[in-house]
């Protein structure tokens, strides 16, 4: 944890109150603080700063003299269109995605998504992965989150506007072109599932304005590939 | 697994047997191969090709019909020095490592490395978890690994012998220049330990030939930095 996230809610004029049992862990176990103590917060959706320890018990912390006067970092003006994975890389994917500062996630269904994925108890849990690859980052800003459970429909109807004025490009093994470097324009990126999207999806997505590009010959696993691209496209 | 990786002693002219638990499972299981079927195969450190399934049963698996001729992806010319990780990290940042093709990993000691870190289990299973990466990655060509257990000795005394012709670069997230983009000359990368490095371990490095760059304003794990800068450096 790299900051405390607060919610606008925990906040009354320049105090906040936190209850949960995880952060009221980390503050009282792993960083020890004390009343008077200073500790670097930030309020999701807003600024960054400090505040100072009030009071602490086992069954709260109270925080006063809040200073909110940091912009938090920018997100990336990069979209992530990323077959569903499996549940358990899922899981480790959208903290990497947060922390490196996603504009957009869109979880996409595809020819190789198991369909039992869609009914896995990790939707339920993802605001809170979200939370805590913001406090991974030191960020406040989370990425939009959006579903599309059925390709075709969305590849054909709704892509097209969103790769429009961006660089799109599909992670695609049997590419001849590389993965482009340090992208400064907005852009937006498409990734298969374990196994890739299958000839007739490729071409689909090629349709909807995406270059298809590899990274090299090796063959990685979809929560490699993202990071790799993250970095390697990111300007 | 993108192939069936076998060892030299496997082979006996262009015959091959395996019988450990894992390899049969997956070709009679996940697989679910027959006589007369071919796979894709390597040999550590040789060749790519495929053989044809001979004979097949409960205890093991013979091959006939050896093809070995097409060369393994090459390596990159990138050495990465690694504070040690938690156990539970390492297991999959090694895979990510070699799937990506890193020519020679080095496991460091730093001020932020917990000293039972030394004693994990997990370094009688490096072997095979770097077979595991070269199937997902289809390569036959490990990584060398060494270990560092003193961190001045090794960075004032052979830091500068591996410097020497490279761009060296460690990934410090107060450096104000950028990790740099698509590197086409051998390199070498430091990367710290959860924490990073304490400043007295950054001058030392630094003085070995390594310039500080930064990843940006966000502070990613070290089993996201690596792929983020491994994607990033990379021609």
């Amino acid at each position: 944890m790299n900051l405390l996230l607060l919610e606008q809610t925990d906040i009354v004029d320049d105090h906040a109150t936190i209850s949960d049992l995880r952060r009221l862990k980390h503050i009282q176990e792993t960083l020890a603080l004390n009343i008077g103590d200073r500790i670097k917060i930030g309020v999701r959706g807003g600024l960054k700063g400090t505040a100072q320890v009030a009071a602490l018990d086992a069954g709260s912390v109270s925080f006063a003299n809040l200073v909110l006067d940091t912009p938090p970092p920018a997100k990336i003006p990069l979209t992530l269109v990323l077959a569903l994975p499996r549940p358990i890389a899922l899981r480790r994917m959208i903290m990497d995605i947060v922390t490196l500062g996603v504009e957009h996630l869109i979880l996409l269904n595809s020819n190789r998504v198991e369909k039992s994925y869609w009914q896995s108890q990790v939707f339920g849990e993802l605001e809170n992965l979200v939370l805590l690859g913001l406090e991974q980052a030191g960020g406040t800003m989370p990425p939009m989150i959006t579903l599309q459970k059925r390709f075709k429909p969305f590849v054909e109807d709704e892509l097209p506007a969103l790769t429009a004025g961006k660089v799109a490009i599909v992670a695609h093994p049997y590419a001849t072109e590389s993965a482009p470097l340090g992208l400064t324009t907005p852009t937006l990126l498409v990734v298969g599932a374990e196994g890739g999207f299958i000839p007739y999806e490729i071409d689909l997505l090629e349709q909807a304005g995406c270059r298809s590009v590899s990274l090299g010959q090796r063959i990685l696993r979809t929560e490699t590939a993202v990071p790799v691209l993250l970095g390697r496209v990111k300007g």
